[in-house]
């Protein structure tokens, strides 16, 4: 097995990250010096689910770059219809391409596929699993607004399921960062990730009020809560009610605080909150271009 | 607001018209020159409704002018199903691409969005609304083929429901055309439309009998009858046979008509029509290249 | 009618056959010596059925050329929904691009196309008619890896209704190859397949029974029995359980076998042959790319 598949965020050490988030944001400064870097290089894009963001800045990264995408196309036109497994199909994909990009429902295909790969692969989102390069841009939004040293970061919403809270708050052990965790009794982080935190040393703790801790936050990382795990419509809409933000709430924020989401949103964030400094969230989005051309243009210059 | 977005035909005066047509003719007639004149440019495109040669044009366009696209996708695969805002959406495909282009069912759609993005806009059509570069390319193979310049122009079949109709018909405005309207009653001009033409300035006439007016065309435009603007299938077939072009009815035609036909075509024009000389809406089709182009070289330099 | 259409592989002389294997060999040779060799050459990909690696495979050989691609996307999301019949779609998208490729369920669809497009068309499946892209990747990969003088090739599974089979078998009497084709009896080959080889002068032998023939092979190439040409669940499983290849199976083939398949498969070849030196059915597919460049390098320099 090759050594530079992405697979999770876990598997990169601390000087690892930061040489990714250094890429990224020399990309950022310049990023005429990276045109026709990897002009005639291929990126295999293979999603079993739908996805904008993640794909379209995959396939915007790797042109921002000089190369191109072969897409597999929706499951639906594909020949996944015809009973083909993963492995089939991807042993198949990587002979057009440079590298490949993987989303799957499924936990654990992104790992299980890059065991018989020669080409990298990187995890694009493998279900209840790992989504690095979403924690990779979510690090760097943090570091470019308000720092990864002695900072407090708030991680509000849907705790027990979110996997890009999961990822994202593993990787924060690696900095000088104080963890608030706020959300419904009901969705609070599961035990296995709360002891994982704790083993890694982090600075933890839980909340279910967003005033208790939202004047000592630097950053505010807002996640969507999902009708669908609440039995009862009543129940949820109250919830969700609590766990927004809106004007009123921030009057008790910092005049420095950042405000992210990995989107899309539903009804977290109200609208009136866009057009405030505290908005992140769509620079956010648009970090996802420069911090995929960083891992794509450090893969391929190995190759 | 950005002043390039293109939202509307409206919105451009006679000479930003003649502007867009001259620069389609010289890369007609030399597309050699314009390779790669925009290389490495980002066209992201948003089609919330089905589309062939609209998207396939664009994208034609920005990679003969050497730049690329970005596509979200159908709808189904992407993260609208998720209840995400068209603002949203859109605000963070802005962060990809140079240039944008919405489709979208609903009328306004456009303009709305045009209020908030940063990079140009360009309206592929939104429901009822407008289809700018729709109108220019029919403008452009006007002018190619009968000029626009002292002409008799007829606008056949469904003009009451028809925004390429609509659009066509204020932009004529703009030229010395005459314009005749036929369509069966329920499918008139609305009076809207009608007012519009007439606060123009526009030689206007309307028929429902193709017959009387045929003899003196220069420029007949064709427009699908839509069988679902009708109660009764025996209603609707004889209708549309009445307004159906075959050898039989151009036998009253000058030689020099020119047909044309926004397409896709059922049942409009019959096959054996294809082989005339009249027939110009394959190359009307084709001429979508050269004007977005030419919109697209325009806006792309201005960056 | 263009001569440069390729519709059917009984079109091409041995020799037309040969030159475009050895292109081929020159491709995979030096894969870097063709790059940018088609800059700014656009390939029109209508498919109207689901396709992986036909798809992906043509996208890709364009692109390592050089050239790009313009894709009219599923037929859910594009006007052949709007009842656009498949000569006007064809008519409107030669005029985006340089050449085109069709995949089309209906049988004859891309012979009666080739009538009256002006840009080559190449077909990519015509349902139950013609594939010969796939042919000659066929061909070249037993070329590669036997070569195509004095050999003996096994063609099992599904002879009736598979055209893949059928497009090779015919291929094959250009060069000093004994054929045997393996099936249970309902499967076996048409009698006008059968009658068209014994024309050709092929020696062609059938068989029920693998073992019969299997030590006597240099290549066995394997299709897929579908469930489908089976009324009885039951009289499936059995017949595809005796034309399953496993490691059993091989213990009396020879060692320098070469089994192939044209991919996907479901379970005609047991995961554990994937890891032998027999296994080719990958780097066939992965043989889509360099023999389609020169296919397409051929066509677009002729322009």
């Amino acid at each position: 097995m090759r050594d530079d598949h992405l697979i999770d965020t876990k598997q990169l050490a601390h000087e690892d990250i930061e040489a990714v988030l250094d890429r990224a944001a020399e990309i950022d400064a310049d990023p005429s010096a990276f045109v026709d870097r990897h002009a005639g290089k291929l990126l295999g894009l293979l999603f079993y689910e739908p996805s904008t963001r993640t794909k379209m800045s995959f396939e915007t990264a790797i042109k921002r770059l000089g190369g191109d995408i072969v897409d597999m196309g929706s499951v639906e036109s594909s020949s996944v219809k015809k009973g083909e497994s993963l492995a089939d199909t991807t042993r198949v994909i990587e002979g057009y391409a440079d590298a490949l990009v993987l989303r799957h429902p499924s936990q654990g295909a992104a790992k299980m596929v890059s065991d018989f790969v020669d080409v990298p692969l990187l995890n694009a989102g493998d279900g209840a699993g790992h989504h690095p390069t979403q924690t990779l841009l979510d690090l760097y939004t943090i570091r470019e607004n308000a720092g990864l040293d002695d900072i407090t970061i708030g991680i509000m919403g849907d705790l027990k399921y979110g996997r890009t809270v999961h990822s994202l708050a593993h990787a924060l052990t690696n900095f000088d960062v104080r963890q608030h965790f706020i959300s419904p009794g009901s969705l609070q982080l599961p035990r296995s990730v709360r002891y994982d935190l704790h083993e890694a040393g982090a600075s933890v703790r839980e909340h279910t009020d967003i005033e208790d801790v939202l004047p000592n936050l630097d950053v505010l990382y807002v996640t969507r809560i999902q009708r669908e795990r609440f039995p009862d419509e009543n129940e949820y809409r109250e919830i969700a009610g609590e766990y927004r933000i809106d004007m009123e709430t921030l009057e008790n924020a910092t005049d420095e605080l950042t405000i992210m989401h990995p989107l899309p949103r539903v009804d977290e964030i109200a609208p009136e909150v866009d057009s405030t400094e505290h908005a992140t969230y769509f620079e956010q989005a648009h970090n996802g271009v420069p911090v995929r051309m960083a891992i794509l243009d450090s893969l391929l210059e190995e190759q």
